[in-house]
């Protein structure tokens, strides 16, 4: 495998019309797009993957190559470890899969949402051989599809704002030093072991889709109606994604 | 003045490729788009909201619409209050500018970055009358271009991170409970005032823009070397738009 640019291509949370000119001219660009096959990601995120690029690829010259991916190993000991194989095993799933479309000077990735926050890519290049040169296109976060979605500013005046885990919030609480914490890759509805007093949540699912659920207000009143909906959506959809954002009150 | 929805439209960082699918359908769906007419944005930044309307819109019936941007009082001695004041000033110079071109159902501000982070317009929105039905059309912020720029995830794996002002981290020093602070909106060089050991800083100006200037490194180390390419871009451009980047090592 000779030198090649391997392209991170955010694509926004799951609307088409997410994409940015900058990342359609990038997917047009290469010569080979990295599609993952099956794996952890469900049948509707694949599909809409799919459906981005017969919408925006225009380019005869670039190739789609399904590659492998791995599963993560569930509930490890060593969650830093687990992280690390998995990474690893997603390298030489990519490797394998490039050195079998050779030649391929410009390789590109779709990233949900941008390629900078909790995504794997960026590590998971550094393990190639030769080492590609990197190019990143932000694209919109889901942090940004929810605010959006409830027409509310992330941030109040002046102040920080944490983006942080569902993980980070059952182990530490609401973060020190800010009234508003968005959380993201929780799968536990990790808000319930919060002292509910003064915050106000507003959470989404599928936020940018056609369907998205909404719920917000008072976390003692939402936080049962938000369990239910997030139980009732994944039951509908066979899967979720979700977020929310916490605001203490009065701070 | 009738009923009307506002279209709070996120167009990225300066770079027309910033701009989403989604951005553009707004921009063409809006029957007066409201564009500052001078104040406290510097002239080429003006030049460049109107090369993305030059570029993107294609709507005849669209009219461009200047308001007068009011100044906002330097150094009050009560900041939130003076944030207040200069969000009343700023919402009669919108009312007055809609008023006088009616009739619009749909009016549209094309906003840096995204329209929920360090934003106003959303809480200059809620003092017009009628109160306007609000769109808001997510785009990518600078703390993605700033990461983009230099190929660098924003989080490390699994971990918080919180967004910041010069401000806060003047007062506050770095924020507690994470290893990742992004600092905006932050006119002094606020990282001068952090004990450096242990902190790596990346930082950029004019992120997305052709004029994009780049510094990381130990923050002991690059500290003033930003403090010097800083002022010597402030100086060659005649104003700067800047963001960095804060990382403690071994968290």
């Amino acid at each position: 495998m000779g030198p090649f640019t391997l392209s991170l291509i955010g694509i926004g949370t799951g609307s088409p019309d997410h994409l940015t000119r900058q990342g359609i001219a990038a997917i047009n660009s290469a010569d080979l797009i990295l599609v993952p096959l099956k794996g952890p990601e469900k049948a509707e995120l694949a599909d809409l993957r799919g459906a981005i690029l017969d919408d925006v690829l225009t380019n005869p010259g670039t190739r789609i190559a399904p590659f492998t991916l791995p599963l993560r190993e569930q509930n490890p000991g060593n969650y830093l470890a687990a992280v690390e194989d998995w990474h690893t095993a997603i390298a030489a799933s990519w490797q394998q899969t490039i050195a079998a479309h050779q030649p391929a000077k410009r390789v590109a990735l779709l990233i949900w949402g941008d390629p900078s926050l909790y995504d794997s890519a960026l590590r998971i290049a550094a393990r190639l051989q030769p080492r590609p040169e990197i190019e990143m296109i932000p694209g919109i976060t889901a942090v940004q599809a929810l605010t959006a979605a409830h027409k509310i500013a992330l941030n109040t005046v002046g102040a920080p704002v944490t983006i942080t885990t569902g993980r980070k919030l059952r182990e530490s609480g609401f973060p020190p030093g800010v009234n508003t914490a968005v959380v993201m890759l929780d799968g536990q509805c990790s808000f319930q072991h919060l002292s509910p007093e003064g915050i106000e949540i507003f959470w989404g699912a599928y936020v940018g889709m056609p369907q998205q659920v909404l719920r917000a207000g008072p976390l003692s009143v939402a936080a049962p109606q938000i369990i239910q909906a997030r139980a009732e959506a994944r039951e509908k959809h066979g899967w979720i994604m979700d977020i929310y954002l916490l605001r203490r009150q009065g701070r």
